[in-house]
């Protein structure tokens, strides 16, 4: 310990938000070289080659072979998938001393599928895994919780090649299998949810998370075993409705009504209803966004969600990928006069002297902004919604019937209690990190560049392609984020740095020399000790230890006058007085998980 | 080997200047993605972490402790060391989204500086050793020979951090030892040579140089034993000679004589010297260069050598770093009357009616160009060189008493057979591949970044500094270069992707059996084996065996009728016929390097 490049913080980095990335940087694992740019101390790095090493293990299991590519990438590969532009400002670009243009990969479809149609010509080839361990570089906007959301980070990414979408599937189900095997084997909690493709493209993708409160998103799951990350909820579509019979629209003066509450308030006052009274899930909420192309054109969108509902930002985003959503500003609604702020409807609807006249139409129709509803906007659906008027609502409004769409979306939020697609009950909401990610991406970037191979009958097809990835770095934090505790890090047996830590906690030699003893023999055992024989008092190395987290904590102090030492679980906090002799067989069935004998 | 993601190529690569290069690409170990930027297949890599695991144990045995650093690096602490711009074109830049400036590291002094800044107070906590292994980047200007010069490379970089000069010599030898281990056990020839400290700064350095034909480096041994690249040779300096009694200075016409051998018949034609004729070592050349310093400023240097060497633009550059060397071009010439080409000269002679009145003029002086000489221009020695006229050069012009300089410099070329500094003899040259570099850094860094500990008296001390590199990815290409043969690559055991390729030779179901019989004994011994058991024909097998280079190759073919298999070894070509039940032994004992039993 007096060598070990080490030095615990008694106080929190300024920027930490999540305990993993506190305790991470007290207990002297990693530093913060530049926002969201790390580097990884003696401790730490510890810790990430041993995830390493599993992710290695697993990945030889299934015949997947190593490889390594550069960080440092020309563009054009990159601009033949269109991923040059589509990356947007999340793209690290930099250009030679000669003015070429380079990327630094954030993930590296491209270069894989290149390389393989290099190799490779003929189905016998195939199915072939390829996978690489390396540094990857995303420019975030908002880089935060240490590890768990970094520029420069190290990832696992594997990809699969085969003929036919066959194959792809056994693929798929090949990686999901050994996916399952590391993260069981890196010992956190984790659900396998479905999940968005996003600007990867590709046909199915499903995501592990790793349960924590702190998580960046939010997956939903159901009784019957349904999961799925909340981008990726469908939620369940309500049978059309005939509108037979249904009373015609008809617009009501809902004076000072701009939000849902005093629109339901104002209805229910003016424009009672007989069976019961209005609510908020009666109402249309239309909710204006412009949607920023990777071209940078912007285009104003019109959402329509139940008014009982917010629009999920999250889920709005995944949809409309690699585009981004703004915010629709003041300026906006100026250059849009169609759009009456708090009064915003599908349909103008003409009050004639008797009865009004509905003009069905879609808002891009009229005034080129594009109509999205929500998909329990079913046809035959009645809504109350803006008259397009200030003060002014139509009641009454059918879908299908006065008003058409030009298409769904998964925009509104999820809650806790929604209708289950699986049908089996209520959702549950949970938190999680992601810590992999698997997609079976098809044909997209096998297509772009070129990659073919002849098939059985002497015939040229496209590859398809699986792409699968671990954050390996960030399985670090995950795992520290799922085990530390109000005192620091907690290390599960098969991550931590060293097997155990031994405290000497009396002055007296004998205790030294038991301690130095013990050590030597754990460690001609082959278990990783560290031994803090600082002249520190023994305050000072509990605290240290209990922040650096080894799994087991020995204290040689006082006890050793009686002949014994104490041998403490960091998890449990349990604490054993063993016999000076016993120590080496406790300590190291402790480490190989056998039953102590103790 | 038919699941293996390899092909081997029939073609040289188009750009492969070098054997190693050339048998690396052909052989599928690596492939270029970019120039200077490979990728790793699966046996490059395999070879690649083989040289990684050598270089961690070593830098473990010494105490030094691994940690890891960004590739993604802020500009600030490279600029307080002055790096920044020093490093001119050959650093890549980049900036990320909201404009500030990083830089791909090309190595890390300042980093680990700030990082012992950060955790360290005392010289208590010194010496303390740390490396990594890291990715690297240098913007080379001409990347070339495939790995040996890359801009996207793996380098182990080590520092050493001391509190006084006694503990960096310490230090020093510390890493010299365990480098000398290093390249013994990655077995290439070597040798350890006196080196420039160039852009690093600080007092001493060696190189490690792999012998190697197409090396970059050229570097002298003597018979005494003095080792050094060709840029850190300081020629023998004579001792000063009196000038008493020496001839005034006198011009003479020598019409056309801008070159030296012009100038050496002229003069013996027209002003002889009665002990022997002139040679071109008694004239002094003048040599005009631009020098670009690292703020653009351009000035021009003349630089005086004996007339029978060439100026070496390695030598200059490297005496200049990190200014740089740009030729003296026509305009210069134009901007600069003074300088009349083909007859510089460092004085201005006025021949007078009885006898020429010389002008002791450094050019500085006269022009404000610098006026830079070679060591061997001594007091009292005495040359022929340019009047400063056309068509005339000053005689009998002598250093000290006649002119004087701004300094001295090593620029002229080191010849085969110079004497060495050391005394013993002729230097002999030869070329090498830079495998490593150590330098003893002292406080620049330190001081820069404002890295001080409390000694052991209470007062704040500079740190001083050692910095030691291994090319990682380069020693791969090094090996490959110095075993490689006109049939392909041929590694040695302790780099070898496999340990045994066994080829399957024959057709019969019994060499197919016995093959897979052996591969598996072998595995089960913990050999690594690579089985080719594709369906092609021997000379085919035989050739990729071949190139790829693993140490031993076994042939199951037509000797299983008599049951045996032959064994050959791939760098002497030995072969032998062995006993199937004999192999297994005889395999492993070649593995091991145990006398074989055969």
């Amino acid at each position: 310990m007096s060598e070990l490049f080490v030095r615990t913080l008694r106080e929190d980095p300024a920027d930490a938000e999540v305990p993993s990335h506190r305790w991470l940087v007290r207990a002297g694992y990693i530093r913060r070289a530049a926002p969201g740019i790390y580097t990884w101390l003696p401790l730490g790095y510890r810790v990430l080659r041993k995830v390493e090493a599993i992710v290695r293990e697993e990945m030889a299991a299934i015949g997947s072979q190593e490889v390594h590519f550069p960080a440092l990438l020309p563009k054009e590969p990159y601009e033949a998938t269109g991923r040059w532009t589509e990356y947007g400002q999340g793209l690290f670009r930099l250009q030679d001393r000669k003015g070429a243009d380079y990327l630094l990969g954030p993930t590296h479809e491209e270069m894989f599928a290149l390389l393989v149609k290099d190799l490779y010509s003929s189905y016998k080839d195939l199915p072939l895994f390829l996978y690489q361990i390396q540094t990857k570089y995303r420019d975030e906007a908002r880089p935060r919780a240490g590890l768990l959301r970094g520029r420069e980070f190290v990832m696992k990414d594997s990809y699969s090649f085969d003929v036919d979408d066959e194959g792809l599937q056994k693929s798929y189900d090949l990686h999901r299998d050994a996916y399952i095997k590391i993260f069981n084997r890196l010992g956190f909690e984790y659900v396998v949810c479905a999940a968005m493709s996003g600007a990867m493209g590709g046909s199915a993708s499903e995501e592990f998370l790793a349960l924590a409160e702190n998580g960046e998103d939010t997956f939903v799951r159901s009784p019957g075993g349904y999961a799925a990350n909340v981008e990726a909820v469908r939620v369940p579509v309500p049978e059309p409705v005939s509108f037979e019979g249904a009373p015609a629209a008809h617009v009501e003066d809902t004076p000072d009504t701009p939000t849902i509450d005093t629109l339901v308030a104002v209805a229910n006052e003016r424009v009672p209803r007989a069976d019961r009274p209005w609510q908020a899930a009666d109402t249309l909420k239309n909710v204006v966004v412009m949607i920023k192309d990777v071209d940078g054109t912007r285009s104003p969108w019109v959402i329509g969600i139940p008014g009982d509902r917010e629009v999920d930002l999250k889920r709005l985003s995944a949809q409309v990928e690699p585009a981004e959503v703004e915010p629709f500003v003041e300026a906006d609604f100026a250059a849009y006069p169609a759009l009456v702020r708090g009064y915003i409807g599908p349909a103008r609807v003409s009050a004639g002297p008797e009865e009004p006249t509905v003009a069905v139409l879609g808002l891009e129709a009229a005034s080129k902004i594009k109509f999205m509803v929500d998909p329990r906007v079913v046809s035959g659906s009645r809504w109350v919604t803006g008259a397009n008027e200030p003060g002014r609502h139509v009641f009454d409004l059918v879908a299908g019937r006065d008003f058409t769409h030009d298409g769904t979306i998964e925009a509104a939020e999820i809650r806790e209690g929604d209708p289950s697609p699986d049908g089996s009950g209520p959702l549950h909401l949970a938190r999680g990190i992601e810590m992999g990610h698997i997609f079976q991406l098809g044909r997209k970037y096998a297509e772009a560049l070129g990659l073919k191979v002849l098939d059985q009958n002497g015939k040229l097809v496209t590859v398809t392609m699986g792409s699968y990835g671990v954050g390996i770095s960030r399985a670090v934090a995950a795992v520290a984020e799922g085990t530390c505790d109000e005192s620091g890090l907690a290390w599960p047996r098969a991550l931590a740095p060293f097997d155990v830590q031994i405290v000497i906690a009396g002055k007296e030699d004998a205790a030294a020399d038991a301690a130095v003893d013990l050590a030597r023999s754990l460690d001609q055992a082959g278990i990783a000790v560290l031994l803090d024989e600082r002249k520190a008092s023994p305050g000072v190395k509990f605290a240290d230890a209990e922040i650096m987290g080894m799994p087991t904590i020995v204290v040689v102090g006082k006890g050793i006058a009686d002949g014994t030492i104490e041998v403490r679980d960091r998890a449990t906090g349990r604490r054993d007085d063993v016999a000076v002799a016993d120590a080496p067989g406790v300590i190291m069935a402790r480490v190989h998980g056998t039953p102590a004998i103790d």
